[in-house]
């Protein structure tokens, strides 16, 4: 372990906290793979007039993840979903089949990724890094309609 | 990467957020497995008067951990747990070794799935999809007692 | 799965939450491996005159992650380290490779962890158990400089 012996820490903002907003998201996914949905949520905390607080987002789903990821090169996505495949292999003799070889795999990758997030709001934009990026993660392989709650709660 | 092209989001509804309530949940295990608690949840948002805001769920310990997952056929938590195994198993060779052999491997499992979870709460029902239930996951082999917060913040 | 039968569940107490106070915290890393930052939150929350609510940290980057982790015997910190390079080894032909052997695998090792968490704060405290400290994740091989956003919400 390293100690961290020259960290800075910029002094605390405070505002009020007054509002909590709350919407339904629903992605249509296309099968396996990663869905870009930043947009989306910014475009929420425009319509919320979120200022200064923090985002929600819990995704409704077991077969389904939520992730923040690198949006610069999809190989990295690919490769994402390569070690997932790795982690989870279908043909790893599962008890539970009745639903499908890409099932148990999709429950497991789902464990081990998010089912919720939490973002810092800033000055009304999202607190990302310049490489990160919002993702719903599709682990099922046939299309799916997905649902995703956004909530911000802070000043509005 | 799938472009996020017809997606929907309903209009955001806005309450005032005003409380927190915060509870001390302890949960009995009895060994290595799943332990679902959605119910004490449940009542504990009652008896807050939650209405609209969000729960966190937060596990006081680094050897059992927190995951939604889904409620419908217990062989899915039998899978769950037997890919938790494959990812840590107990003879791999751990130098911390000192507290029995399923010690390490359950720190291991505790740091791939979840030590806090946020689930929005709306009209003072969590937002879980139908086949969502939430889990502790006792990761020793032994039985032991785990503290979870639990806080509510939101309009009561 | 254990029926959760045995229970016990302190009654909620509740505050007004009025307060979001942020910060942007950064942690200097000397490459792989992990950082003690647990004190830099504490103090956060005493500038931050925090008395009761939550804390979240989101990590602004994805080839670092956070953890809540065991703070007693460091050899769990190695243990957990070698967990994450056999789950996402460098050698494991991964296609993003433009970046050095040891980036694909710092992507995959902060998908399998958290890169944000959320930490319940009672009168002024973390809501940690006793074996409890909050790492930076260190994945990349090279020193760098991570960014981490501090938020309470809560009553101050």
């Amino acid at each position: 372990m390293t100690p961290a012996k020259s960290l800075s820490r910029s002094k605390p903002s405070a505002v009020g906290a007054t509002t909590i907003a709350t919407s339904l998201l629903t992605v249509p996914t296309s099968g396996r793979g990663f869905v870009d949905f930043t947009a989306e949520v910014t475009r929420f905390l425009a319509d919320a007039g979120a200022k200064e607080g923090a985002v929600t987002l819990f995704i409704r789903h077991t077969s389904a993840s939520l992730t923040v990821q690198e949006n610069a090169d999809p190989t990295v996505l690919d490769d994402l979903m390569t070690a997932l495949d790795r982690l989870a292999p279908e043909d790893a003799g599962w008890r539970h089949d009745s639903e499908g070889p890409d099932d148990m795999p999709a429950h497991v990758k789902t464990m081990l990724t998010s089912t919720s997030l939490h973002i810092p709001v800033l000055k009304g934009e999202l607190a990302l890094g310049m490489w990160q990026a919002i993702y719903l993660i599709e682990h099922r392989a046939r299309p799916h309609r997905r649902e995703i709650v956004l909530q911000f709660i802070g000043a509005a």
